[in-house]
Parts: C-alpha cells; sequence; structure tokens
C-alpha cells in the first residue's frame, strides 16, 4: 500500500468528521431540546438493522445493510438534510445529492469509490432486499423520535396524520413486519394528541 | 416473534438514544467549538474500519469489527466516557463499565443478550484479530481529532507527548501500519507546537 492510498482514506475519514455538523428535523428522544445530527442518526439506525434484522420479510445480508446504512447519508454534508415533509426541497435533492456523492467519494481510492457509491446508490435505488430493509429502519427511526418527544417536530412543522401515514408506507411496502409497529405508533400519537388528522 | 420481543428490542433502542448525549473529551475536527458525543463517535469509528480494513496486519472478519464498535462503548450510556490520561477515574472504570453492561443488555431478549455482550467482552479484552484492529482504530481517531484541532485538547488537559506516545502503544501493538500513520501525526503535532514534551 502506498502512502498516497493511505493519505486518500485519512482525507476522505476526516471530511467524514462535517457528517457530525449536520442537523435533521428530529429532536433526540433523550434530550428534546436538540435536533439530531446526521452522524449519530447513521449509528442509530445501523443499531437498529443490527438488533431487529430478524424482522426483514425476506433473506438479508445483514453485515451489507450495515455497510449501506453507514454510508448513505454521508451525501449530506454537502447536500444537507432534506426533510421529508419539505416538498420544495425534495424537488432538486437527486440532483444535490448526485453532486456531493461525486465530489465526496472521489476523495478515495478508485476501488473504494466504485464500492462506496455503490452501496450509496443501492441503498437510493431500493432495489435489493437489503435496500428494502434499509430503509425501512431508516424511516422507522425518525417515527419513534417524533413519539418520544410527545409529536414536538410534527407540531412545530404542522404534519398532520394523513401526511405521517402517507409517508411511512414505505415501512408498509418494505418491511410488513416493522409497519404493524409503526401503524401502532402512529395510531396512538393520534390518540395521545401527539398528532392530528388535517380535518 | 411475540410482540414482547419486539418491544424489549425497541426499548432497547430507545435506550440507545442516550448515547448521543455523552460528551467526551475530544473536539470535533469539523467544529473545534464542541465536543464529540459517544453515538457520532461510534459512526465515525465503523466508517474507519471499512475503509481501512487493508490496514490489518492480519485476517480478519471486517462485519464482525463492525458490529463490534457499533457496540462497543454503549456502557457509557451509564459509565460516562473515561478519559484515557484520567487517571483516577481509570480506577473503577471496569466496575462501573460491567454495572453498566449488565442493566444495558439485560433489556434485550436472551439471545440478543448474548449476542451484543459477547461482542462488547471480546473487543474488552482484545485478544482476537478483530478486536485488536478495532482498538487500533479506536485509538487512532482522538489523535486525529487532537491533530485537526491544533492540539485544543491536549493543551487543555495539559497532555504532553510523553502521554500521547505512550497511550498509543496499543496502535503499534495492534496494528503496525497505523502506527506509521498515528506517529507521523504524533512527531508533526510536535513540530507545529500542538504537543510539547515533558522536559
Amino acid at each position: 500500500m502506498t502512502k498516497d492510498r493511505l493519505q486518500q482514506q485519512m482525507n476522505f475519514l476526516v471530511e467524514m468528521d462535517k457528517l457530525k455538523t449536520v442537523y435533521r428535523r428530529a429532536y433526540l428522544a433523550a434530550d428534546p431540546q436538540r435536533r439530531e445530527n446526521t452522524a449519530e442518526h447513521s449509528w442509530h439506525v445501523a443499531m437498529m438493522a443490527l438488533i431487529l434484522q430478524e424482522t426483514a420479510g425476506e433473506e438479508i445480508d445483514i453485515s451489507r445493510v450495515i455497510r449501506m446504512l453507514l454510508v448513505h447519508d454521508i451525501v449530506e454534508i454537502d447536500a444537507g438534510d432534506t426533510g421529508i415533509y419539505d416538498k420544495k426541497a425534495s424537488l432538486d435533492k437527486a440532483v444535490r445529492e448526485k453532486r456531493a456523492a461525486e465530489r465526496i467519494f472521489s476523495l478515495l481510492p478508485e476501488d473504494q469509490q466504485l464500492e462506496i457509491s455503490g452501496l450509496w446508490d443501492e441503498y437510493e435505488k431500493g432495489i435489493s432486499a437489503e435496500a428494502r430493509f434499509a430503509r425501512a429502519v431508516d424511516r422507522l427511526i425518525p417515527l419513534i423520535h417524533s413519539y418520544y418527544t410527545g409529536g414536538k417536530r410534527w407540531q412545530e412543522d404542522g404534519i398532520t396524520f394523513e401526511q405521517v401515514y402517507a409517508v411511512n408506507q414505505t415501512i408498509s411496502q418494505n418491511c410488513p413486519r416493522l409497519w404493524q409497529f409503526a401503524q401502532s405508533l402512529i395510531y396512538d400519537s393520534v390518540s395521545k394528541g401527539y398528532l392530528k388528522g388535517s380535518g
């Protein structure tokens, strides 16, 4: 291994530190005063996949799911977090993230560039069993945060039951077992007054 | 799968949120005003292992290394972060962490309790090839943070070259290839005035 190769890898890893400064819409269940950043989110969602792997409705390679989740949001270093209910920002999300992927992954040696961008692309397309399960878990986690903070983010952003139900169809399609759980959180949120209908 | 089993897993995963509120001594390279928390640290160190796996001097199962690093600091939810140069706190670290492990891992269903505490124990003992590589990478990351923040934490805590050199012998013993790189960071830190000798 040449010194240049290791230096390229280190430059990429130092760049990764920036993901700790990208803040999302979700508030922490453990500290509802603070929003979650994307680096800690990425750890939490990888832990969730590890613990919940048996809920996947199809055979999955869990180590591939975990690697996918470690890298799935790296593009937010340049593109920022795009809120799932933010229709305006969602319009050019794909373009912004593609540009970010090109710059950030190109810091790596070429073989690793292909490997990491391959994982990211697989996640984005969501067509493998691993990507489907990863996307379901990634969608479940903000629901858990909203539930355990009494719907703080929903109320601030004026999000309704109908929007939450629609956005979480990703879980319904990708992981029926987790959808049962997600539905119970949504209905309980309505019953507790955390979440209101649009009517 | 019973409802109870899934509920136990979810209780554990909600508990995990607390790791985002455990702050370490290291300052972020991307934002030297803020200390790093243990959840984002755990993501970063897992990413480092993924990217640097070829530097391990022996054959390793990288997916085991990554799982180990995802869980290696969970006990800090109860035990807090124990600074590597804090001799006083290090005295009862093992006792505090063992007690934390018992409480936190027992939230999981029994089979997963064994799996996760097994990974943690393997990391702590550092006797497998996977644990050795994981420990080397975990030791490298604060060095990178100190270097890229101009030695901020070393200066605040009055840490000397001799202490840094001694503490990083873990890297020398566990991963000679990364030790070469770590040494170059240490010497360059001295040469740039980030780090001073004790004499």
